[in-house]
Protein backbone atom coordinates (compact mmCIF):
# COMPACT_ATOMS: atom_id res chain seq x y z
CA UNK A 1 0.00 0.00 0.00
CA UNK A 2 1.31 3.55 -0.95
CA UNK A 3 1.25 5.85 2.37
CA UNK A 4 0.92 9.33 2.58
CA UNK A 5 4.75 10.06 2.64
CA UNK A 6 5.34 8.17 -0.46
CA UNK A 7 2.28 9.85 -1.93
CA UNK A 8 4.05 13.01 -1.20
CA UNK A 9 7.05 11.69 -2.49
CA UNK A 10 6.32 11.05 -5.89
CA UNK A 11 4.31 14.26 -6.06
CA UNK A 12 7.27 16.11 -4.54
CA UNK A 13 10.04 14.44 -7.26
CA UNK A 14 7.88 15.90 -9.98
CA UNK A 15 7.64 19.17 -8.96
CA UNK A 16 11.40 19.49 -7.83
CA UNK A 17 13.13 20.22 -11.05
CA UNK A 18 10.07 22.71 -12.06
CA UNK A 19 11.01 24.63 -8.98
CA UNK A 20 14.46 25.30 -10.37
CA UNK A 21 12.93 26.70 -13.38
CA UNK A 22 10.41 28.97 -11.75
CA UNK A 23 13.03 30.57 -9.24
CA UNK A 24 15.09 31.50 -12.26
CA UNK A 25 12.42 32.86 -14.40
CA UNK A 26 11.01 34.51 -11.18
CA UNK A 27 14.34 36.10 -10.41
CA UNK A 28 14.67 37.98 -13.76
CA UNK A 29 13.11 40.52 -11.21
CA UNK A 30 15.51 40.90 -8.22
CA UNK A 31 13.95 39.66 -5.21
CA UNK A 32 15.04 38.14 -1.55
CA UNK A 33 14.29 34.72 -0.53
CA UNK A 34 10.89 35.40 2.11
CA UNK A 35 9.33 37.59 -0.80
CA UNK A 36 10.31 34.81 -3.55
CA UNK A 37 8.89 31.91 -1.19
CA UNK A 38 5.37 33.45 -1.13
CA UNK A 39 5.80 34.76 -5.08
CA UNK A 40 6.68 30.79 -5.94
CA UNK A 41 3.43 29.92 -3.61
CA UNK A 42 1.29 32.25 -5.30
CA UNK A 43 2.67 30.93 -8.59
CA UNK A 44 1.73 27.46 -8.00
CA UNK A 45 5.12 26.23 -6.93
CA UNK A 46 4.58 25.91 -3.36
CA UNK A 47 7.68 25.16 -1.25
CA UNK A 48 9.25 25.08 2.12
CA UNK A 49 11.37 27.23 3.07
CA UNK A 50 13.26 24.46 4.64
CA UNK A 51 13.92 23.26 0.95
CA UNK A 52 14.19 26.83 -1.20
CA UNK A 53 17.00 28.64 0.95
CA UNK A 54 19.37 25.87 0.56
CA UNK A 55 18.37 25.52 -3.21
CA UNK A 56 18.89 29.47 -4.01
CA UNK A 57 22.30 28.79 -2.20
CA UNK A 58 23.61 25.97 -4.10
CA UNK A 59 22.05 27.72 -7.35
CA UNK A 60 24.33 31.01 -6.06
CA UNK A 61 27.15 28.64 -5.91
CA UNK A 62 26.74 27.72 -9.77
CA UNK A 63 26.40 31.34 -10.89
CA UNK A 64 22.72 30.36 -11.77
CA UNK A 65 21.51 33.58 -9.64
CA UNK A 66 23.90 36.38 -8.38
CA UNK A 67 23.07 37.71 -4.75
CA UNK A 68 24.13 41.09 -3.44
CA UNK A 69 23.13 43.00 -0.12
CA UNK A 70 20.73 45.34 -0.02
CA UNK A 71 21.29 48.09 3.51
CA UNK A 72 19.08 50.54 2.10
CA UNK A 73 16.12 49.29 5.32
CA UNK A 74 16.93 48.55 8.63
CA UNK A 75 16.93 44.62 8.18
CA UNK A 76 19.58 43.92 5.63
CA UNK A 77 18.36 41.49 2.84
CA UNK A 78 19.96 39.28 0.58
CA UNK A 79 18.84 40.15 -2.85
CA UNK A 80 18.97 37.18 -5.67
CA UNK A 81 18.74 38.06 -9.16
CA UNK A 82 19.14 35.46 -12.30
CA UNK A 83 22.05 35.44 -14.39
CA UNK A 84 22.52 35.25 -18.13
CA UNK A 85 24.31 31.35 -17.19
CA UNK A 86 20.41 30.87 -15.21
CA UNK A 87 18.61 32.65 -17.86
CA UNK A 88 19.88 30.16 -20.24
CA UNK A 89 19.32 27.18 -17.65
CA UNK A 90 15.78 28.18 -17.61
CA UNK A 91 14.94 28.12 -21.24
CA UNK A 92 17.08 25.09 -21.44
CA UNK A 93 14.32 23.37 -18.86
CA UNK A 94 11.24 24.83 -20.36
CA UNK A 95 12.34 23.28 -23.30
CA UNK A 96 13.28 19.81 -21.69
CA UNK A 97 9.40 20.77 -19.96
CA UNK A 98 7.58 21.00 -22.91
CA UNK A 99 9.12 17.86 -24.64
CA UNK A 100 8.61 16.08 -21.58
CA UNK A 101 4.20 17.05 -21.45
CA UNK A 102 4.47 16.66 -25.22
CA UNK A 103 6.03 13.22 -24.86
CA UNK A 104 3.37 11.99 -21.84
CA UNK A 105 0.24 13.27 -23.39
CA UNK A 106 0.81 11.56 -26.04
CA UNK A 107 1.40 8.69 -23.86
CA UNK A 108 -1.94 8.56 -22.48
CA UNK A 109 -3.83 9.77 -25.52
CA UNK A 110 -2.55 6.23 -27.20
CA UNK A 111 -5.82 4.24 -27.63
CA UNK B 1 30.06 28.40 -14.12
CA UNK B 2 27.48 25.74 -14.38
CA UNK B 3 29.41 22.57 -15.50
CA UNK B 4 28.39 19.27 -17.21
CA UNK B 5 27.48 17.59 -14.61
CA UNK B 6 25.40 20.52 -12.50
CA UNK B 7 23.45 21.11 -15.77
CA UNK B 8 22.84 17.22 -15.89
CA UNK B 9 21.59 17.16 -12.72
CA UNK B 10 19.08 20.26 -13.25
CA UNK B 11 17.82 18.55 -16.55
CA UNK B 12 17.55 14.93 -14.87
CA UNK B 13 15.14 16.42 -11.34
CA UNK B 14 12.97 17.58 -13.76
CA UNK B 15 12.84 14.36 -15.53
CA UNK B 16 12.92 12.46 -12.61
CA UNK B 17 9.68 12.71 -11.41
CA UNK B 18 7.93 12.44 -14.76
CA UNK B 19 10.04 8.84 -15.53
CA UNK B 20 7.37 7.68 -12.71
CA UNK B 21 4.18 8.90 -14.28
CA UNK B 22 5.44 8.04 -17.46
CA UNK B 23 6.07 3.58 -15.96
CA UNK B 24 2.72 3.65 -14.72
CA UNK B 25 0.58 4.68 -17.97
CA UNK B 26 2.93 2.41 -20.20
CA UNK B 27 2.51 -0.15 -17.80
CA UNK B 28 -0.77 -0.85 -18.16
CA UNK B 29 -0.08 -3.05 -20.50
CA UNK B 30 2.41 -6.03 -18.98
CA UNK B 31 6.02 -6.02 -19.78
CA UNK B 32 9.28 -6.41 -18.45
CA UNK B 33 12.08 -4.06 -17.16
CA UNK B 34 14.27 -4.50 -20.59
CA UNK B 35 11.48 -4.04 -22.86
CA UNK B 36 9.60 -0.95 -20.62
CA UNK B 37 13.45 0.56 -20.86
CA UNK B 38 13.49 0.37 -24.83
CA UNK B 39 9.89 1.61 -24.68
CA UNK B 40 10.58 4.59 -22.57
CA UNK B 41 13.57 5.51 -24.60
CA UNK B 42 11.02 5.48 -27.70
CA UNK B 43 8.37 7.19 -26.09
CA UNK B 44 10.88 10.59 -24.77
CA UNK B 45 11.70 9.00 -21.40
CA UNK B 46 15.08 8.39 -21.58
CA UNK B 47 16.69 6.66 -18.40
CA UNK B 48 19.28 4.22 -17.21
CA UNK B 49 18.92 0.69 -16.41
CA UNK B 50 20.76 1.63 -13.26
CA UNK B 51 17.43 4.11 -12.62
CA UNK B 52 15.04 1.77 -14.00
CA UNK B 53 15.40 -1.49 -12.17
CA UNK B 54 15.36 -0.11 -8.88
CA UNK B 55 12.78 2.32 -9.46
CA UNK B 56 10.55 -0.73 -11.09
CA UNK B 57 11.35 -2.75 -7.69
CA UNK B 58 10.59 0.84 -5.31
CA UNK B 59 7.09 1.21 -7.28
CA UNK B 60 6.25 -3.11 -6.64
CA UNK B 61 6.81 -2.65 -3.06
CA UNK B 62 4.72 0.28 -2.86
CA UNK B 63 1.87 -1.19 -4.28
CA UNK B 64 1.88 0.57 -7.51
CA UNK B 65 2.82 -1.80 -9.75
CA UNK B 66 2.32 -5.63 -9.34
CA UNK B 67 4.74 -8.38 -10.62
CA UNK B 68 4.62 -12.09 -11.74
CA UNK B 69 7.29 -14.28 -13.92
CA UNK B 70 6.42 -15.73 -16.72
CA UNK B 71 8.38 -18.57 -17.63
CA UNK B 72 5.94 -19.30 -20.78
CA UNK B 73 10.00 -18.93 -22.88
CA UNK B 74 13.21 -20.80 -22.10
CA UNK B 75 14.37 -17.43 -19.82
CA UNK B 76 11.92 -16.21 -17.34
CA UNK B 77 11.15 -12.70 -16.99
CA UNK B 78 9.42 -10.50 -14.78
CA UNK B 79 6.36 -8.88 -16.06
CA UNK B 80 5.53 -5.63 -13.91
CA UNK B 81 1.53 -4.45 -14.50
CA UNK B 82 0.22 -0.81 -12.73
CA UNK B 83 -2.12 -1.73 -10.06
CA UNK B 84 -5.42 -0.07 -9.44
CA UNK B 85 -3.52 2.35 -6.98
CA UNK B 86 -0.81 3.09 -9.40
CA UNK B 87 -3.41 3.85 -12.09
CA UNK B 88 -4.84 6.51 -9.36
CA UNK B 89 -1.23 7.77 -8.72
CA UNK B 90 -0.68 8.40 -12.50
CA UNK B 91 -3.82 9.80 -12.80
CA UNK B 92 -2.81 12.11 -9.40
CA UNK B 93 0.77 12.74 -11.39
CA UNK B 94 -0.74 13.61 -14.70
CA UNK B 95 -3.28 16.45 -13.17
CA UNK B 96 -0.42 17.99 -10.73
CA UNK B 97 1.91 18.24 -14.34
CA UNK B 98 -0.74 20.10 -16.09
CA UNK B 99 -1.18 22.19 -13.48
CA UNK B 100 2.69 22.99 -13.09
CA UNK B 101 2.30 23.32 -16.62
CA UNK B 102 -0.19 25.88 -16.98
CA UNK B 103 2.07 27.77 -13.70
CA UNK B 104 5.42 27.52 -16.11
CA UNK B 105 3.63 28.81 -19.02
CA UNK B 106 1.87 31.76 -17.04
CA UNK B 107 4.77 32.58 -15.15
CA UNK B 108 7.38 32.81 -18.69
CA UNK B 109 4.46 34.61 -20.88
CA UNK B 110 4.33 37.39 -18.28
CA UNK B 111 5.12 41.18 -19.33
Amino acid sequence: MLNDDELATHRQELRRGTVVAACLVLLQQPNYGYALLTALEDAGFAVDANTLYPLLRRLEKQGLLTAEWNTDESRPRKFYVTSSEGAALARTLAADWNQLTTAFTALTEKP
